[in-house]
């Protein structure tokens, strides 16, 4: 009755959870959200009229603009005619499944990776290959072997404040990965929605504003920064695949809504803009440090991590692995939850003994709580 | 280097043609778009803050219920937890895609039908066979035979005021139909986005509304009625479809705006809402029997066609057969713009000769001009 496809539809437990965890008594660290109190108001007076009409596919030329020139200035070498907005970013997932994914097509990832864009890639039929991350890092050796071994059709990195890791490559590390991406001519898409909460400098520049040759696609958010329930993201992509995207952009919902796309550009020229991301920073690294010294204190003997120097995440190893799927059954009923780290891997029984923690929804008065919760139950 | 499906991917006309007619001298009838006079102020004052972070990918609470109540007074049974919000109806075509169509699966359509569903399903890989509409009605016979023939996977109609034949079926054929497809037990994906704009007396009740247990799903549109520049429609499923098409979605972009979505739900129960549409019916039947004059003045000796109860397109059936890609070429020359009617068959050679002609957009006073000119290209 269906197509072979639906065989490999799965839920997304990235929401599943945090609908389980929607109880006011529950302290929850499941979500990716941002804090309420961050979201800029919802101002629409000046609209224009003109915007209740049709647009076109690849979105409104003032925002387009304003978005190539902001990639331009971290490296991103682009014009505005490279640049797609969409209807959230997880959409560049979904284009570029459509552009390369057949059944059995070979993918590389980091692993851990983004939930999402597995079951998205799986859904098409992607064979995934993760490259284990190490100390923060991403092996380009490693990478290189994988490209050798599985030879994938793309790969998809996160190197900023991944999600789930909360890893940021070096600018080294990014260099060379990029120079192994380009001898292999491997497309890569570089999935780059928080780079700008970074609570200690700046991440560097992205990766592929080192690529000299490969294809390539860099997609970002609006949602972690300005107000996600607008839906509007964007991807750049070199000219060689951009207008196989706009097409897939095309049929999959015509164009992206404009009212969004005018209040991000607002946003973006704004004078206010520079001043609500350091006061977004501001909030999100006190619920960072909060969490680090929470962690220190009930988790030192349980389970080892980095701080993240930015993104919303931080990703425990457990010393005494377990299945934290099951500890989060438990969890649940001791009003705490938070996001096993299982299913960020392709295949969940090799990432057995990872918790994701997110810092950026829960008040950070709450957060030594609930993380005595969680540790007093891994404990016993 | 890509997936196969790509080889399959093509633009889209109904975007690009009214791109080429868009130099003010041109007078198009190309396009779809809504008059500028009849759209919707747009005013957000009391949007709710909290629409700014995320949402549900089922859709908001309040607007789910408004299309339910809407559904269910047009005859289709459904309780909102049925309804799923889309990013505009075009979503619904793509879902569908998903869910049903591998490379060589068999889709039955009318012929003609839409062009963008066809290459949103084309793209995926379906084998469409189209039943050929016969004064205006679709025969059910001729539908069961196609069934018992390519045994489809799903079928895909728009019984109420085509895109692009403006065929509407009376009451009787939907019965009918829907008996044939009971019997068959094919999934229907029914596409109503023309509904509301009606000009001589409403249309009968949904296909959907007579099933008794074919699987179906039932989409409609704010783009025709109120803003299409918000990108807010929706899907109505049965039962055992929509938990599929609920993941689909969120895969696809997690959720729909919700800025969108409350102006929706804001308009589905202001009193002013009847009289807005009260007063596009009145603008579009101006148009519609403005080029109805003109056809009768001009193309009476050079085409057939049924006068459109509703929806935006004339279809035209020109009595010496001639490639109307071709006459198009030479109507902008000529500063006049029209679809050809070939795209709209999935063989587009089996279908030469006609034209749509659209009224909805074209200043009724400039209509018979344009129609003019398009007699004497023709008649040339």
């Amino acid at each position: 009755m269906f197509s072979e496809r639906i065989e490999r539809l799965t839920g997304s437990l990235i929401r599943e959870i945090p609908a389980a965890a929607q109880r006011p008594e529950v302290i929850s660290f499941a979500g990716g959200l941002p804090a309420p109190q961050c979201l800029p108001e919802l101002d629409f007076s000046g609209v224009p009229q003109a915007l209740a009409q049709y647009g076109t596919t690849e979105g409104e030329p003032e925002l387009r603009e304003l978005i190539a020139e902001q990639a331009r200035a971290i490296g991103v070498p682009c014009s505005a005619n490279q640049v797609l907005i969409l209807s959230g970013s997880q959409q560049a997932i979904d284009l570029t499944a459509k552009l390369f994914i057949d059944p059995g097509t070979p993918v590389v990832t980091e692993g851990p990776t983004y939930l999402a864009t597995m079951q998205a890639y799986g859904l098409f039929g992607a064979d995934i290959t993760a490259v284990p991350q190490e100390n923060g890092e991403l092996n380009p050796a490693s990478l290189a072997a994988a490209f050798e071994r599985v030879k994938p059709r793309l790969t998809y990195l996160i190197p900023s404040f991944q999600n789930p890791s909360g890893a940021c490559y070096s600018a080294a590390t990014r260099q060379a990965l990029a120079e192994v991406i380009d001898a292999a001519g491997v497309p890569v898409l570089e999935d780059d929605p928080y780079r700008e909460l970074s609570y200690d400098g700046v991440a560097p520049a992205p990766l592929v504003s080192h690529l000299k040759s490969a294809p390539w696609i860099y997609s970002g958010s609006f949602s972690k920064t300005l107000a996600p329930g607008l839906r509007v993201g964007y991807l750049i992509a070199s000219p060689d695949l951009y207008p196989y995207l706009v097409k897939l952009k095309q049929a999959m919902d015509l164009h992206t809504n404009r009212i969004g796309q005018w209040f991000m550009a607002k946003w973006l020229k704004s004078p206010d803009y520079p001043q609500h991301l350091t006061n977004l920073r501001a909030t999100y690294k006190v619920g960072r440090d909060a969490m680090q010294a929470a962690l220190e204190k009930h988790f030192a003997d349980l389970a080892d991590w980095q701080m993240p120097k930015g993104g919303l995440f931080f990703w425990l190893t457990l010393k005494k692995p377990q299945d934290t799927r099951e500890v989060l059954k438990r969890a649940l009923e001791q009003n705490v939850a938070f996001m096993p780290g299982e299913p960020f891997y392709p295949d969940p029984n090799a990432g057995i003994g990872h918790l994701r923690l997110n810092f950026s929804h829960t008040a950070p008065e709450r957060i030594d709580e609930g993380i005595a919760r969680l540790a007093a139950l891994i404990r016993g």
